[in-house]
């Protein structure tokens, strides 16, 4: 296969097997005959979906007899689970069969494999987890990024993961010039922490070059993560991971609270009732598990993490996602865009010491 | 008046004026015949209103020409504001007329004031916000801290935020022995930066000793910020208020999605109808506006934030807490506790070189 029509697809590892995997194969198949897949999963288990679905032709299944589970620690995976599907499926991008991988399986054992095969790209200073994160506008979502949890970024980290995420938000969701912002505790010049403030310088002199392709508007709050006002987010996983966590937490919680609402009288009842079809709508917008997905940015090779709930049609989303970042080349063109800042310049002229 | 029975309060800058503050103290005052109220604010306002609920033999009103309002700047409120209500009632905590202050007023120019004329309370190292989260338990709240926003707290700052944190969930919450956790990004011991994990080793030393009155049961996640793990959870300043404000935007989204969906078929529209009751007891319950009261501990006097859309019941239960606050010696009771533990020998003890 060409690598450019090629994605590489762990099929093993979500919540309900490879069957609403294979699903959404093939209804994106429909959609776009011209894919080729790539897959890495027990072929017992597999080849008779593929059968089937019709897809025998559209996929190349490669058997993996062992399967990373959800509840393994992502750091022993490294060592024990070689032979998994998500192993070789992001083997399969390391070797260039394929410029792309999808998995819905455990996402700290993704991320920590994808690091430890696909590396660094040049120039980046540190990879970063994107999120779609639902916003005001009907059906529509902002990017949100880092979602790495570990540790604190830099100002220069936080200026690659504005343009990383500029790109991405540009590929994903068709924004042409995407407003970037950074999250911060007030709008004000004067608040929040000082590698914020050189962050946004940075980001300010890397906008306002003709090479960017973004705006960027400066600081913005919690409550903007699903608001109007930015389209793309810019935090330290270590805050992003929180705040994911706890808009997760406040989404449960009310979904919880208002379970209980409509069981208190006969009339609430009734009105759950009637509001059912509203109600699972909402469900399905304001569902975690959906904003879980998301994608690694800054890596030599695209990985791109479906929901491991994921039904045909979110997974289907996902691997038409990976299709577009393989067929537009995204990684090598996020490389080429973070290589060619003069960072070292631009730092000098953002006004800190850090180019010296 | 005794400076235990008397509370000030500042009865001016809530949204909807004096008139439901005003009420709630009457609400109050039947509940609590025993107590006296010493008032700031413009006394032709306030006085007819003091006489309709039959309050005058229980108030001390003093007559304050100036008011802060919700726009206006906090450090520019230090200068200008000093004849306001706000001003005067902390002043009056400051003189020891009273042991605690109350506003429903603009929150940044009350802290601003707060630590301005009261001070740190002595050992404190930086004083928190502390807030009540809706907690998954029927009625009932997790207490987080600090709301402070600005800037990052060190380990001794966030083990001071726990042992205040958890004297106020005893107080305010009634809960004997508060379970303290701090906020991280993951459970497991190797996760998140290096400062919790000096942070925890530090209350762990902390709890286990006989004077400390709360259990450290280690790290949580944001998801827990609304459940039953942890009833007290500590994080830095810029934290919290990410939480927070994400809390309120993830509140705020879901409210308006669930117009939408509620508006959608003939079927949704009559189910909301039936469900305004209990629709109407949700909302009440995520308001993020009830979330955004709170207390300033650390400072050498007590103040308590009301939110400023306070209606009658909200109020009252606000100086409810400060009376009880008051009548405990509530800030005394904190300074004395953070004064007792010998920092450098637990730090030592808990294994890093801060005390050396």
């Amino acid at each position: 296969m060409d690598p450019a029509s090629a994605i590489s697809i762990d099929v093993m590892g979500a919540d309900g097997g490879p069957g609403p995997l294979i699903a959404g194969l093939a209804r994106l198949a429909r959609k776009r005959p011209d894919l080729r897949f790539l897959l890495f999963g027990r072929a017992d288990a597999v080849a008779p979906l593929l059968r089937r679905r019709g897809l025998t032709d559209k996929c190349d299944l490669r058997d993996c007899p062992d399967v990373v589970r959800m509840d393994d620690q992502p750091a022993r995976t490294l060592r024990e689970r070689r032979q998994s599907s998500m192993w070789c499926a992001l083997e399969a991008v390391k070797s260039g069969e394929a410029r792309v991988a999808v998995s819905a399986g455990n996402t700290g054992a993704l991320l920590a494999m994808s690091v430890f095969q696909l590396r660094k790209a040049p120039g980046v200073a540190r990879p970063a987890i994107a999120v779609h994160w639902p916003a005001e506008r009907p059906e529509e979502y902002n990017t949100v990024l880092d979602m790495g949890a570990d540790i604190r970024a830099d100002a220069l980290q936080l200026a690659q993961y504005a343009l990383m995420g500029a790109e991405y938000a540009r590929l994903s969701l068709g924004q042409e010039t995407p407003r970037v912002a950074l999250l911060n505790v007030g709008t004000e010049e004067l608040k929040g922490p000082e590698i914020l403030h050189e962050a946004a310088a940075l980001i300010a002199a890397i906008a306002s070059k003709d090479a960017a392709r973004f705006s960027f508007i400066g600081f913005v709050e919690g409550t903007d993560l699903t608001g109007d006002r930015a389209d793309v987010i810019v935090t330290d996983g270590f805050t992003g991971n929180v705040a994911l966590k706890t808009a997760e937490g406040t989404a449960s919680f009310l979904r919880t609270t208002l379970r209980d609402a409509f069981r208190h009288s006969w009339a609430s009842r009734l009105a759950a009732l009637l509001a059912f079809t509203s109600l699972r709508r909402l469900r399905k917008r304001i569902d975690p598990r959906r904003v879980n997905g998301g994608v690694f940015l800054g890596l030599g090779g695209a990985v791109v993490k479906s929901h491991g709930s994921a039904d045909a049609i979110g997974f289907a989303s996902a691997v038409e996602l990976a299709a577009r970042m393989a067929e537009s080349d995204f990684t090598a063109e996020v490389a080429s865009r973070v290589g060619k800042l003069d960072i070292s310049h631009t730092v000098r002229s953002a006004g800190n010491d850090r180019g010296a």
